[in-house]
C-alpha cells in the first residue's frame, strides 16, 4: 500500500503522451496492491491507471498478464484494456534513480470492492468467473503457477520453524498437510488461464454487477476448479476466517455453475483444492508476515485467517 | 505515502450520504500527505477527497483548517470548498478498530504539481499567493504556528546531539542559527492567516494556471512575509537545495508585490525570514528523519537540503 518509485508531473505527462492518450490533466499515487506503484491518471481522453512494476514481479511474465487483459476485454470481459504506443507497445521503460523500471498505462474501470458481500454479488462473482475462463479458453499464452502445488513444499521450507512463532505447532500442521495435498492432489482435472487471486480486493461492483475484475498478476495456466476454489475460499469467509458464510459460498459456486459449468471429478476434488488454496494464502502470508517488520506502514495480513479457512474444508 | 486507516466501501457509501453528494461510485486510497488518510472519492455528483486525520493533527485545529478553505473559496481562491452534512457539520466521526477518527470531505481539484517549476508559474504561484492573503484578510479565527520561531529552539533540543549524526558540526550550526534569529527576527512586521507550507507537491496546476492550492494543515496566523521567504525557499532551488534558480525566485516575487505587494521593511528583512523558513523544515525535516527507520516505505525527506538553502540565505 505505498508509491514506492516517486513520478514528477512533467515525466508522467512525456509518459502518457507515449500512448497516444492525450494531454496529462492530473496524476494521484494510489495505495493499491503491494506489490508495485501505481497512479490514478486523468487525461483529456480518460481515465488510466499507470502502474510501474518493481522487484517483486517478474517483467518477463509481464506480456502474458497484458495480453492477457486484452484478449479477455476483447471477448466482453469486464477487464481493464492496456494502452499502446504508436508503435504498438504494451510495457514502456522508465529510467528512474534506482535503474529503468518497466510501465504499463491500463484503462481504470470504476467500481467498489465490497468488504461484506451478500449472495447476489457473490452469484455474479462466480458468473464472471465462468465467463472469464470461457473467454480465456483460446488464449495462446500460457505461464506456468508459481505459488501452485509445485512451490508450497519450498515455500514452506523458506518460512521454515519461524511459522512456529506465528502459532506453536503451525509448521508441523504445515507439513502434514502438505503430504495430505502430494498424495490427493487432483493434477488430471481440466486446466485452463486462471485469475488464482480474485479477492473481494480485486473485483469492482455497481450495485449487484461486476463492472470490473483486476490485478492479473498472478494469473497462470494450472487447474481450473482450483480458481473457484480460491474464490471460494476468499468470498464465502469473514476477512479472520472464523465464519463461512454458507448462502455466499452456495451463491458463488451457482452463478459459476451458470455461467461455465462444474463437472463431477471436480465436484469431488473440491474440498482438496480449496484446501491446497488455504495452504498457498497461509504460506505467502507467513512468509510476509515473517519478513515485515510489525511497525512497516504497509499492513501483514493475517497467516491464520487462511488456516482457519483451511480447517474448515478439512473438516476439522 | 501510505493509508493508515482502511475503510471499507459500504462504511464509505455510508459516511458519503451522511454528506449528501450522492451515490458513491469508486473510492481509491491515495498516496498524499504524510500525516492523514486519504480517500479519492467518485460519488454521482461529483470527485472529492475524504481525509481522515491521524494522529499528528490536533483535532482542535481542524475547524480553522476548513473554516478557512470555505472562506478562501468563496472569495474565488482556488481552494477546495468543504462539504457539509445535513445538519452543517463539516468534520463526521468514523468508529475506525483503532478508535474514533475525524473526517472531512473536501472538493476534488484537478491539476498537477510541477516537480521543475518555470518562471511563468513561480509568476503565477506569487501572485495566487498574495490572492489568498488577500482573501484571508477578514478571516474571523485565528491560529498560533506550533512551527513558528518559538518553536524552533524546542525542536532542536528534542533532535539534540543526535543533528551531529546527520553531518558533524550540525547541532552547533543550528544553535548558533538560533541565536542569530533570536536576536535579528522580524516580529514587527504584518501578520496574517499564512500557509506556512506552499510547496510545489501543495500547488495544483493547469498549463501556466494556478489550479489549486491544497493542504492547508499547517496554516496559522503569523508574519505575513513569511509565507512569501517559506515559498521562495521551496520553489527556487532544486530539490536538494544545492542549485539557486534566480529566475525563478524573482518571478515568484515579482507575482506577489503585483497581487498583494511587499513593503520596504518586509523587503528589508526577507533574508532573515528565509533563514528562518530554512530553519523550520531543516529541523522538521532532521526530526523525521532521525524518527524514521531508513528501511521505512516512507521516503524520508533530506534536512540537509534546508541546511545548503539556509546558507544561500545567509550568504556563506
Amino acid at each position: 500500500m505505498a508509491v514506492y518509485t516517486h513520478i514528477g508531473a512533467e515525466d508522467l505527462a512525456a509518459i502518457i503522451a507515449d500512448f497516444g492518450v492525450g494531454r496529462l490533466l492530473s496524476a494521484k499515487g494510489i495505495a493499491e496492491g503491494v506489490e508495485n506503484s501505481n497512479y490514478l491518471i486523468e487525461a483529456t481522453s480518460g481515465r488510466f491507471i499507470l502502474t510501474i512494476y518493481e522487484k517483486r514481479v517478474d517483467v518477463a511474465d509481464l506480456p502474458y498478464f497484458l495480453a492477457l487483459l486484452d484478449h479477455l476485454a476483447a471477448k466482453g470481459c469486464p477487464v481493464p484494456r492496456t494502452m499502446h504506443t504508436a508503435s504498438g507497445e504494451q510495457l514502456v521503460t522508465w529510467h528512474s534513480p534506482d535503474g529503468p523500471k518497466a510501465m504499463a498505462l491500463i484503462e481504470f474501470l470504476p467500481g467498489l470492492s465490497v468488504s461484506r458481500p451478500s449472495p447476489r454479488i457473490a452469484a455474479a462473482v462466480g458468473q464472471a468467473l465462468g465467463a472469464l475462463h470461457m473467454a480465456a479458453a483460446d488464449f495462446p499464452m500460457a505461464r506456468p503457477n508459481s505459488l501452485g502445488p509445485d512451490g508450497w513444499r519450498a515455500l514452506a521450507a523458506q518460512c521454515g520453524a519461524a511459522l512456529d512463532g506465528i502459532k506453536p505447532g503451525l509448521a508441523g500442521r504445515v507439513a502434514q498437510e502438505l503430504d495430505f495435498l502430494d498424495a490427493h492432489w487432483p493434477r488430471h482435472l481440466p486446466k485452463s488461464v486462471i485469475h488464482a487471486d480474485l479477492f473481494p480486493d480485486n473485483v469492482l461492483v455497481n450495485g449487484d454487477r461486476v463492472s470490473g475484475i483486476i490485478d492479473f498478476y498472478f494469473a497462470c495456466n494450472d487447474v481450473r476448479a482450483y480458481d473457484v476454489a480460491v474464490t471460494h475460499a476468499a468470498w464465502s469467509f469473514d476477512p479472520g476466517g472464523a465464519r463461512h458464510d454458507a448462502a455466499v459460498g452456495q451463491a458463488l459456486l451457482d452463478g459459476y455453475r451458470a455461467s461455465f459449468g462444474i463437472n463431477p471429478l471436480e465436484e469431488a476434488a473440491f474440498p482438496v483444492l480449496a484446501r491446497g488454496a488455504c495452504l498457498r494464502f497461509l504460506l505467502t502470508r507467513a512468509w510476509d508476515w515473517l519478513n515485515t517488520p510489525a511497525d512497516a506502514l504497509v499492513t501483514r495480513k493475517d497467516p491464520l485467517a487462511f488456516l482457519r479457512r483451511l480447517e474448515f474444508y478439512a473438516g476439522s
